[in-house]
């Protein structure tokens, strides 16, 4: 396997590795007594607020036995205020701590943090550019619920267009397994061309369908936050968020083995009344990403020593 | 005694707690490495600041030997922002810690908390609702300087209308102990009817008084801030401050062996000359607040295993 | 050696003192898994943002073994907002903490703190005033490169007027060494009055000189950024900024075993160009204010046990 330094994008991984940080991810599951990493720093530089990622990152680095650098928001940045470049803060940190998380608001801007840190860098969101922790804990629920995802039907739903998660998601079903593909989405915020061509390319079969037919036929339905932002017209707006939605309703039409996924935070496109359904395992999926992150750390760590 | 999964309200409280509470943090200040508890984590959610609360909170959990999960402000709070609801927050944070504190600008929002959570949650303040540990806080203050609560004349001044600690302690008072209590307060913010039902109909004996017949009869003393926005009269306001105020000329008129409390932040009615006087124990109180922190994780942790 | 309570400004060292605290700093560095200070913790309580700072002593406290109580902001501290004075605040904060790390705008906060805590404090700078960890590492970071102060050209470059650091360390080089030293500044910010007679009356050569004459001569470079605000005249700032400026085209008159200083963070005066040479050592520097911090830290919870 080869070595890791960063994880900057989900274009890095191979399927050897997924399979390797999936079964980390498993054993920190079960048992992370094992895997302690005691003494080393984790750094959280969030340029933009992210409670909820930065949170699992820490918790998965306290979790490991580490201690953390915490930094809530690029606002309080006084020396990033006073001009400071993003690759100067990182040397700085550099020196504080053994590994960093960095969120900022700028697509590219965790390579350009990697080329300059003599410690791992962990891209927790650049712009509308990746979010790879988030697409490995996606793919690791799904497997964790299904033995051949090449057999499935998965269906994404919502925001398909500026959706970091679904892109990255179909990146790495494509490039690794072959599932079905079905695209719900209203015509503003289709997948884009690049993703399915992609996917053509890759002998994966898609197809764009209604949500009802959809949602019938899938496997894995996973839902998206549709943004009022992305709508000129507030008619079709309120149209998409009152059709693409999970309620009491919809549920007898979902398929009994079937599960529905959520990056969260949720809206109205899953009403709270369906949470205690077995098939709705959004929470579970957020508690992954405290699995899988951990591994990662781990991952980074052994490597970088 | 009965199992405690929550710490959300004063009535929640039986004697027999109580003073099970009240022994564990004796046995925090005196020797807490007994005590320890590793590898725990605690969230602290604010979704307002307090930074004094939240210190607190988490000294506490530092002492025991676990580690700390940090929010300031819900400003930062994208998830939030984004419309989350407070019960999918409470969902995920659940996954990432072993007991939250949830300090929230709402009534009513820790029980709501406490209703989804898998895990303990501490009630660090809902508006204008309870502040539970404050309540403790303050009772095992008093108590650890009188014998008998019962026995004792306890003069509350101050906002005794709005003032969310002084309702908690009449409460815990009232409910378990008979001592005498006095109000001191002015027009605008005098003791509420409900409070003053409940003493009497727990045969506890209270009146109104005057503040400088008050503070000579007292054995404590409750100080309180009194807020501005509370009076449409600005000279009322002046007349109020400069009359319920403890400085060096009042000292002489306080009983030799009584005590003065403050919940803190204290503005003008302390004057910082008496601090040194032994009957002020403000800060020995405020530094009581972690040790009985520190019993209530150690407990809820406990009782949750 | 003297008994050490708190750390307020440069004046409080003597020479043994720092030289006891380099070594420190220098077994720090080597190995620091014998200097473990488990269980203690340390609360940064910055009244305003400085994020590396802040970073640095949390870093250096996490790496002791300790534990941190963070806050990020001022704006965030609700007693504070509510009129809370510093002293209360850091009366109750020693409740909670070993020792505390205070930054504040005002001149002084440091030592009113120290005033009235029963804890270490750390000024970790007050305003205008001092910033003695700052003027520590520098020193350190110089010693480390030079056996003898005393034989050195150190040239100081920038805002010599207002700027804290370099105003300290004239102070530290002026009292236990005797260097020669070279003022570059624009008119508006040259060094002030005070520290120039106090060099003089400590015997230190110290001389005004252009910048071109003053890099070739000397062993340091201490640069400093220049602040917009302190000029009136827009034209006069562009040309100050393009004169006292580091890039390719200066390092060839650069001594082959000089250094080059910065506290960072830097704006233009040093172009990200030149950062591979190996004289320039500002991020070695920024490493060095953490093992400087666990000294003094170490230092500061042995001497108050």
């Amino acid at each position: 396997m080869k070595k890791l330094n960063h994880i900057i994008e989900s274009q890095q991984f191979d399927k050897e590795l997924l399979e390797y940080i999936f079964s980390l991810a498993d054993s920190m599951k079960s048992d992370h007594s094992q895997h302690q990493i005691k003494g080393k720093i984790l750094a959280t530089l969030f340029y933009e607020p992210s409670t909820r990622t930065r949170l699992s990152f820490e918790s998965a680095m306290l979790q490991l036995g580490g201690n953390v650098l915490s930094t809530e928001s690029a606002k309080e940045f006084s020396s990033f205020s006073k001009g400071e470049s993003l690759e100067d803060t990182i040397k700085v940190t550099s020196g504080y701590a053994d590994i960093i998380a960095l969120r900022h608001f700028d697509i590219g801007a965790a390579k350009r943090a990697a080329l300059v840190s003599d410690k791992p860098i962990i891209n927790a969101g650049d712009g509308a550019g990746q979010h790879p922790t988030q697409a490995l804990l996606d793919l690791y629920t799904i497997q964790n619920h299904f033995k051949s995802i090449n057999d499935m039907t998965i269906c994404l739903v919502g925001d398909l267009r500026y959706g970091r998660t679904v892109r990255s998601l179909c990146y790495l079903l494509g490039r690794f397994y072959k599932p079905r593909i079905l695209f719900v989405a209203p015509k503003i915020c289709e997948m884009a061309e690049d993703i399915r061509q992609f996917l053509t390319k890759n002998g994966v079969h898609w197809e764009k369908m209604d949500f009802e037919t959809a949602i019938e036929e899938a496997d894995c339905i996973y839902m998206t936050r549709i943004q009022k932002e992305r709508f000129l017209d507030m008619g079709r707006y309120s149209q998409a968020i009152n059709k693409f939605k999970i309620d009491n309703s919809i549920l007898p039409t979902i398929k009994p083995g079937a599960i529905v996924l959520h990056p969260l935070p949720r809206e109205s496109e899953i009403h709270p009344e369906v949470d205690d359904d077995p098939r709705m395992i959004y929470f579970e999926q957020a508690q992954n990403g405290v699995w899988i992150r951990m591994a990662i750390i781990h991952l980074l760590l052994s490597s970088s020593n």
